[in-house]
């Protein structure tokens, strides 16, 4: 196979094109640069196509220096060319050219060129999801990545982006996001008043974290820690082993009026110490561990 | 008071150094842009002046429309000014002066000019501390504000950098701890074994953040919760409500060989999803939010 050596082929505009909204939009293709996200993303596309699902990896462009020092990634990418509908599409691209290719300085010697997987909202709430966390026009893509990147550890069964959030597909999001983006369901351009309708039709509590809310997170995680040592407590303001969606706000804003209207309750996270507030993901952290401590007991 | 119109001014150029190390430890002085950033350290200035201790503000360069705007900033400003030691050094400046000036392509119309205010870890052990974090090799300045951040969110009593840790001077550092930086006391260049040794002596466990770690933090503070419900337990593995230093590694490869041997136990955060690992902010809060509820409720 030849190697891709010219920066100034078309096809190494098309590629790099993908950093941009318009172009990912038009194509629903978006960037995966670096060695262990485009692992993911393989593993997600091989995984994905063993449960009869559709391809996710479109083209892989990699250095040889790239897939000798990571087997792993060509042995993915052989087992994905054997598959029915497997991306055979690997493509040997030197330094230049993949550095022509990717939006960071440096994409490590591998780029993968994936279409879009973000799910409809409907699938989502058909799946009876226990911990789904909701992102309110989250501007910084970096912040996006990081409070998906804690869902998932979390453990939360899906993400949700308002309409006017950043952009789930943004290189930089992708890579913030270090993986998780194919780790859990992402849903995209939904508004919070139509998600909040139809997680509450599946018996789906909603929550707001805003500094300002009556409830404080420690109070519920207290009372569910009662709860689960048979102590007698007063009725909970809310349980927390309940499925729950949590609604998390802009960072410099926070929640909306109406965004926070949505919510059954509106729950502070405690701050022990002089910090003003918390940034969005410390606080996507502390809610949703709290929630999936409070699951995994009951 | 005249301001201050020429971005190519000496002065300028002076206070623009302070975006390098070299300028920055040879002066001991850095720079703090924007006026949530600014409040936070005049409110500190101040608060240290009326303690007895030394300023931390030495300059002011602000527009006059953020003067206009922030009124609660002159008024520190004049606070500041009549106070025995205080920093009259309040220059107006014009936004193109500031953008000179500024790290930031935007400072929003003011910056200060701050002493270091780091201080030994004999004085941050003497102080009896119950929680502090120690951040081993971090070498992102944003990763390093996020967690500093954190460990002021949950009440911290101190932070330590190592001494190949990132400069917390730095200029994207000091943006990412939102005023934290302010808010206690952070001490520099120490490296883990000496610090794990000061607070050993002191009273205080040791337990690093390890992904691999033996003990699970969940396991931790069940037994926590269990105490304080007064239900029998068997002893536990630590208790979460001791005194702790908590030792975090850097971004990339954890904590090394040698740093985990300094802890008492390494404890694994849970992670509930698909998530390879936890990136630093989150293991921090994680860590540090358990640790504080546990002391908090004992």
């Amino acid at each position: 196979m030849d190697a891709m050596t010219n920066p100034r082929a078309d096809r190494v505009k098309d590629v790099a094109k993908l950093a941009g909204r318009p172009s990912r939009t038009k194509r629903r293709q978006f960037l995966v640069e670096g060695p262990q996200a485009v692992r993911e993303a393989l593993q997600a596309h091989r995984d994905c196509l063993n449960a009869g699902g559709e391809p996710i990896v479109d083209e892989v462009y990699a250095s040889r220096e790239c897939l000798d020092r990571y087997p792993e990634l060509a042995e993915l990418l052989a087992g994905s060319a054997a598959q029915p509908g497997g991306s055979g599409k690997l493509r040997i691209a030197s330094e230049l050219v993949l550095a022509a290719m990717a939006d960071t300085v440096n994409p490590q010697g591998v780029i993968a060129v994936c279409r879009f997987i973000d799910v409809p909202l409907a699938e989502v709430v058909a799946a009876k999801p226990r911990l789904i966390a909701m992102l309110c026009r989250v501007q910084d893509p970096g912040n996006a990545g990081t409070a998906l990147r804690a869902a998932d550890a979390a453990g939360a069964d899906a993400v949700i982006l308002s309409a006017s959030s950043v952009d789930v597909y943004n290189p930089k999001t992708v890579r913030s996001t270090v993986g998780s983006l194919f780790h859990l369901p992402v849903v995209l351009g939904v508004e919070p008043a139509e998600a909040a309708q139809a997680f509450r039709k599946a018996g789906v509590g909603i929550l707001a974290a805003d500094g300002y809310g009556a409830l404080n997170l420690d109070q519920l995680q207290d009372e569910s820690a009662a709860r689960s040592f048979d102590q007698e407590t007063p009725e909970a303001a809310y349980p927390l082993e309940a499925p729950t969606l949590w609604l998390f706000g802009n960072e410099a804003q926070g929640l909306s009026t109406q965004e926070l209207e949505l919510a059954d309750h509106r729950v502070a996270v405690p701050v022990y110490g002089a910090a003003e507030s918390l940034n969005l993901g410390t606080a996507a952290t502390v809610c949703l561990y709290a929630s999936a401590r409070a699951q995994r007991r009951s």
